[in-house]
């Protein structure tokens, strides 16, 4: 099953997990890597490269926090250096609940497109 | 200016405002409402009823987590029964921080289409 690390600005991602377990249940095999301002850039992503390198065989889902941001850049760097990452920005709980979701049935590329699509389309005007 | 409200499950909106505020500096005016598995739905929409009535006159924006949830349901309501306050789902840090930079120029209706428009275009595939 698909391995998610969700890549964010503070530490609000690891209270994402928490608070999307509220809904659907525990969710395994997941993990946030919150990047804080006294962070050096180059330790955030070693911390993040040792658990890509213990996955080898293992597919990987980077979800990212804010498209142009170093979490970002964190993520399409990691995603074109190893074949069984795949990387998206964007994040929140309707994103993090589809790739639980979908991870059981699909993976790779085809796991991250349903996922962004899906979140795309729950981002709705709930007045329309 | 606008309001922001943020509704989530669990305390993950509140987090999510400190976290922004490492990228875009402090967020005035902005508040998060957890749900939390132990509260009461009368309790949390009268929470969040006490801070719209107080703020009559000032437009407000909710933005729920999760589309067909508890929060959206709430923010749905809210958005019919006050004209003042708008409601969109699919929180994160996009919408957040979009939110933030447009409200100084945008209001009502059109802040909340521009923010949504902002939410989805930048939920993309760090690998195209």
């Amino acid at each position: 099953m698909t391995k998610l690390l969700l890549l964010t600005h503070g530490c609000w991602g690891e209270e994402l997990i928490k608070s999307a377990e509220l809904v659907v249940g525990e969710i395994r095999d997941a993990e946030a890597f919150a990047l804080e301002p006294e962070d050096a850039l180059a330790d955030y992503m070693e911390k993040i490269r040792v658990v890509i390198e213990k996955s080898k065989g293992q597919d990987i889902l980077l979800i990212s926090d804010l498209n142009g941001g170093t979490t970002s850049n964190v993520a399409a760097v990691f995603s074109k250096t190893y074949e069984n990452v795949h990387a998206l920005c964007g994040l929140g709980m309707e994103m993090l609940i589809a790739a639980e979701e979908l991870r059981e049935e699909l993976s790779g590329k085809k796991l991250a497109k349903e996922v962004l699509s899906w979140g795309r389309e729950k981002n709705r005007d709930l007045e329309e």
